[in-house]
């Protein structure tokens, strides 16, 4: 008789999330339809590309920790999917990506306008599902999150390519454009599920501390990962001038030859694949790859930590053991 | 003694509810507030830029009809006021404008990114006021309307320089894009002020009747106003090639010649003065702008009839007379 081979963590939350997520999938394609053809052919393409759809599991795992169950965290499982579907269309446009999930990204096939609009679509879809839950408190935190993360994505905007971005100000952007909506999409999956206060604030701590770890680890990722292994992407960060924590340390801790190399290549669209390698140089000389995922780490701790005030449950060991997956993927 | 000039329906409507707008208008700038400066900065820009505030005025003027008055018609007036301007933010982003309300465009001054963001944080902020109202019902008039007008946007779009547009097509653009958002300012106007159901059907009719008079004279506008009187702005919806009514009634019933000359300079955005005057000509030759306005017309007495279900007031009488202001502006 073979071994069956060992389920990861996240493989092991997909089995256990698996049936309300056909509904939530279901509810997603149901919502995402519209007489205007563009707009189904659209948001399907980016919804159906291949995303993990992390957050709306977070959301469905969050509300099976507590008596309830998933009733009404089915609607606001969808409404985050499309929430953040909605600021990556944005997002893209911002940035100027060419590409998202492996695929050219949905502007670089119906254009920047359509990528616009049909970003406002989904958002007005996703306030309509929560709207029919009845559930004022849960749109509060959700209205609040959509509010804080455009605030946050300016704040990144403003900061681009400014040499004198502060770690704190980095701490303050992946808060507000990552974190927040991590945040959202666990603690009203606890309130679907009827957690007491305690159970609410507890996924609301493990929502945005694994939101700041996912985050993290994706500016490392961006450089190569830890290892600083340069792949096709790498780079993509240096080039759009944002200022990420491995860049903003190197820059106060490099020499005046360290930081006149990275501001020649910060921001410019046109930095050869070489500038990138010697900025990567630069990162690892002063190991900022590597303290970057120690925060990662530090972050992920936390979101273990916060669940400890809940009661053990099978539930509870996997959303513990999955925050290893959001450090895991940077090595 | 000189005798005093007489009041318009719309001096009067401001006057009747000056001092709950003064309410809305302090709602308005403390909610325009963030500690990223960019983003008061050109929100500001734009809200304080003389817009009439037509919408949260509708609001208010619907909620004093009924007994409760306006209490959390404040909240859902600034809430409009703020999905509007969102919608201009991206509006002009799509439209490629220079000009909004007199004054370069905001993604002029702070680019196209930071509109598209900042629309966004001003439609979190209006869902977080609505929220605050507790109000599930209006807030469900307000989401549906904000996922419509995304939906209009990109249906305009599509048909942008489509000669096959119909004016059953453009009857929905006008009725998704603008008359939605009118119906509900107005409805949730209603709602706050606890009005019956016959009263909210009642104002959601009249809203939706009036938005569309509005467009109809807007596009009327466009080409010169009825008299065809050429300007500084004249054929901007001609160079973007937005498919409005007096074209398209045009190009159904103009001869080939006329139909190529159309032809030739929609879309264009470098079509001459020349060129917009040949078209103008054509549009009068079919009396395309008369035809138009006279739509705006049924549409406008439409939305009178539909506050007789009411009882007599001295608002009802306003709301009646200030639909006039909305058609006149095109003599």
């Amino acid at each position: 008789m073979k071994e069956a081979p060992v389920a990861s963590p996240i493989e092991r939350l997909l089995t256990a999330t698996e049936a309300e997520m056909a509904k939530v999938n279901a509810l997603i394609l149901s919502r995402a339809h519209s007489h205007v053809d563009m707009v189904p052919e659209l948001a399907r393409y980016l919804i159906e590309s291949g995303g993990k759809r992390l957050r709306p599991m977070l959301t469905v795992a969050a509300a099976m920790l507590f008596a309830k169950g998933t009733g009404t965290a089915i609607n606001f499982a969808a409404a985050v999917e499309f929430m953040h579907n909605a600021t990556l269309l944005h997002d893209d446009v911002v940035d100027e990506s060419d590409m998202r999930r492996g695929k050219p990204a949905a502007r670089m096939v119906w254009g920047n306008k359509a990528s616009i609009l049909v970003g406002d679509f989904l958002l007005g879809q996703a306030f309509m599902m929560m709207v029919e839950t009845g559930d004022i408190a849960s749109l509060g935190v959700l209205s609040a999150a959509s509010a804080v993360m455009a605030e946050g994505e300016v704040f990144q905007l403003s900061k681009t390519g400014d040499l004198t971005t502060t770690p704190a100000d980095y701490a303050e952007v992946i808060r507000a454009k990552t974190a927040v909506l991590f945040q959202a999409a666990c603690e009203v999956g606890a309130m679907s599920g009827g957690a007491d206060e305690a159970g609410r604030q507890a996924l609301a701590r493990y929502g945005l501390e694994l939101g700041n770890a996912f985050q993290l680890v994706d500016d490392v990722l961006d450089y190569g990962g830890q290892a600083g292994t340069l792949g096709k992407n790498t780079g993509d960060d240096l080039r759009e001038g944002k200022m990420t924590l491995p860049i903003i340390l190197a820059l106060s801790e490099g020499s005046e030859a360290e930081r006149a190399t990275i501001a020649a290549a910060l921001g410019k669209m046109d930095a050869t694949d070489a500038q990138v390698a010697e900025v990567v140089a630069i990162l690892e000389a002063h190991k900022t790859l590597t303290r970057t995922m120690e925060q990662a780490h530090a972050h992920a701790r936390s979101a273990q930590q916060a669940l400890e005030v809940l009661p053990p449950s099978e539930m509870r060991t996997l959303l513990n053991d999955v925050v290893e997956f959001s450090v895991l993927r940077a090595y």
